[in-house]
């Protein structure tokens, strides 16, 4: 990296050397193309491939690229299945991969026997068919959705040793597109006295929630599709509730009824499984914005250096307050810091991927990112998140085990063989 | 519509309707919901749900939801499977129904054994692994990739009753992540001589397209992921040229050799196949850029109205010179144009979701879209086109039928019963 000048300690260069065209970056490249090998033709080379099919599937050799379980043997109880950020680049997740978690299975609805009630406190209650939803005026909009219990592994007093998809696989991010809700309360038209929106879902658990009446005029929509097709079973077909920037647990899927009401329902999975426990023993009693953050996934637990040399860093950023403006990356375990590049366009409420050239010298490195976003929030570090909100006991207790929201800086500590450690710094 | 001010003949409203809240158009919903029905607890609100896999596929009832096989059965021919457009929404093709043209079957590519060698006019001919791909700097972008052969059936000189699947489905568009191609020649070097890259793919075929340099040290990549995963069989894995806005042949796929040259080789693929015939009976000798194009996807054949009141009517835009700027609406068969909303963030060389808000009275109508990019292009009319590119003949000659880069408008007649026929207008 000859003609690069460092921007921060342990080898991290500037961003604007991926603006150059490559030609600075190339220098240090030389070496990791395989440079003497005579070229053969392989077996695919020679036969005829394989029948182009309805619908895509990924290749073979990819077939470790899924989501983790937590109940393969779907027991009766909630299941998750977790995003592998680490296999995956660019801001989209694909569909098949969108993280899910389903309190009892995936609901198998017929769309034509599907109803969606907005009823309360309206003028005039409403009862909609999927297909008459398609007959509305439609947003679509990138935005990523995650569980407020992501990352939840973080609390442990000990650095969980574990791949970012199992401590941070609980959000993903798609283009949804659906009809704004605002277009379906001035149908139903509003009581004044409305204040909340109980949402609940078709599934065996009747999933509700209560959403504040603004967020819902705000950016709330029924969405329909999700990265073009329609939502699939495990985000809540036919439809779901999508509330941008906000709590997983709140967009409510397999969307069925939507009540008007002045106060919040208080169910159960408000006031007790979402809701956040702190140090003092009190709860919030709603937290439902997810808090900027942002983590890496490249290089990361489970994909390793193969010696020393560059390397790029890469990794999301997202707030539920808005677009991320800033990412800063260290290479030293925080005592000095670079700006990723961000990758446009930066969407509000979205993955945004960041990247930032890493030249590796072979010895120890502690790799963190760090985001900001445009209403002035950021990350914090761990000690001041551990500090607010507490960890876990050594000896977990089940009344009081903090695993909300959890959305502090995540430390990757490089070995002399390339190895990845989850580390505390 | 009582608050809304019509923008265009036939019912069409402006764009600044959706901007208003939805306030003037609930008063045109109404009676598209179901309004008095007594609400049961189905099957599915009763027992628990289906487990959840570790790679979410569409629900059951979405399985018509596929792309159409031109080779089902695997005949020694090329086989096309084409995006079902009207049945998607929003602006990104899941991958599963991204398009795919093949010319022998989709090569299945172990990536360990894979190289992509760049050679020729370089400095320094090298090879590389996916592997060592993985260690460059990357970036992603959204972008279409269409067919050069794309809308083919429009060249008709009767308007052929099919589907926006079967007219225009040889067209997609997603987020890819790569390499860029630049950063690979800073690393070779470049011969001054060079002035086409040959690029071939490891498949049966070998196919192999020329590219001018410049167009590579543009805005080319080497794409290794698509909508997050990588790249799926069909589109190349583990690695394919991506050239944003270009005939998608030249997007060569399974990427194996780019040779940098003085001259274009000629190859089959762009000397017969894809080489334009004239009316004149000259040809084109390339034709590179897709240019700009729009497509009504809703409503359209095989998506037939119900009963007359309020529709959106919605399409993609894109244009492989840039950014879509503005696309005009017409239900009166291009008598009268309103301004179509464009979804934000419009990307440069990537599909554009248009919406206008329509009420049909039930009477006759023609559906049409015209797209404008920001290089100063504007979508062609069919009398236009043909009047320079010419159409079929009745008998259709195998020597001179003209059959690629077909970019005009579309339109679409809506009958007295809600039904779409495909016209000329």
């Amino acid at each position: 990296m000859k003609d690069l000048v460092p921007a921060a300690g342990n080898g991290l260069y500037d961003r604007r050397a991926f603006l150059r065209g490559g030609a600075a970056l190339a220098a240090a490249m030389t070496g990791y193309s395989v440079k003497a090998e005579t070229l053969t033709d392989p077996v695919w080379s020679n036969e005829p491939g394989t029948l182009v099919p309805p619908y895509g599937t990924p290749s073979k050799y990819e077939k470790g690229v899924v989501r983790t379980l937590s109940n393969p043997d779907f027991e009766p109880r909630n299941s998750h299945a977790r995003t592998p950020h680490h296999l995956l680049h660019g801001t989209v997740t694909p569909n098949g991969l969108h993280f899910t978690i389903s309190h009892g299975g995936n609901a198998e609805i017929d769309p034509a026997q599907h109803r969606l009630a907005i009823h309360g406190l309206v003028k005039r209650p409403l009862v909609f068919t999927a297909e008459a939803l398609m007959r509305y005026p439609t947003v679509s909009r990138f935005t990523f959705v995650e569980c407020g219990g992501n990352s939840a592994p973080m609390f442990s007093p000990e650095p969980i040793q574990a791949s970012v998809q199992a401590l941070h696989g609980l959000a993903s991010c798609a283009e949804w597109t659906g009809v704004p809700l605002s277009t379906l309360l001035e149908e139903t038209g509003i009581d004044p006295k409305a204040k909340w929106v109980i949402a609940e879902g078709a599934d065996s658990q009747r999933l509700s929630r209560s959403v504040p009446l603004a967020k819902i005029m705000d950016d709330a929509m029924v969405a329909l599709f999700q990265n073009g097709e329609r939502v699939m079973p495990g985000q809540g077909y036919p439809m779901r509730l999508l509330l941008p920037g906000w709590e997983g647990n709140m967009n409510v899927k397999w969307l069925r009824r939507l009540e008007l009401a002045e106060q919040p329902a208080m169910s159960y999975y408000e006031s007790r499984t979402y809701s956040q426990i702190l140090p003092n023993g009190k709860a919030f009693r709603f937290y439902f914005i997810q808090e900027v953050k942002s983590y890496i996934t490249r290089p990361s637990f489970g994909v390793e250096l193969k010696g020393p040399g560059f390397y790029e860093i890469s990794g999301v950023a997202y707030s539920g307050n808005g677009k991320i403006t800033k990412v800063m990356v260290s290479a030293d375990g925080g005592k000095s810091w670079a700006e990723a590049a961000l990758q446009e366009p930066v969407n509000s409420k979205s993955f945004t991927r960041f990247r930032a050239p890493w030249e590796w010298n072979g010895g120890p490195a502690v790799l963190q990112s760090r985001a900001w976003d445009d209403q002035g929030n950021v990350q914090p570090t761990r000690a001041d998140f551990v500090a607010k909100r507490g960890e876990a006991a050594k000896v977990p207790s089940p009344l009081a085990f903090p695993n909300q929201h959890f959305n502090s800086i995540t430390s990757w500590a490089i070995d002399a063989n390339g190895g990845v450690r989850h580390v505390y710094a």
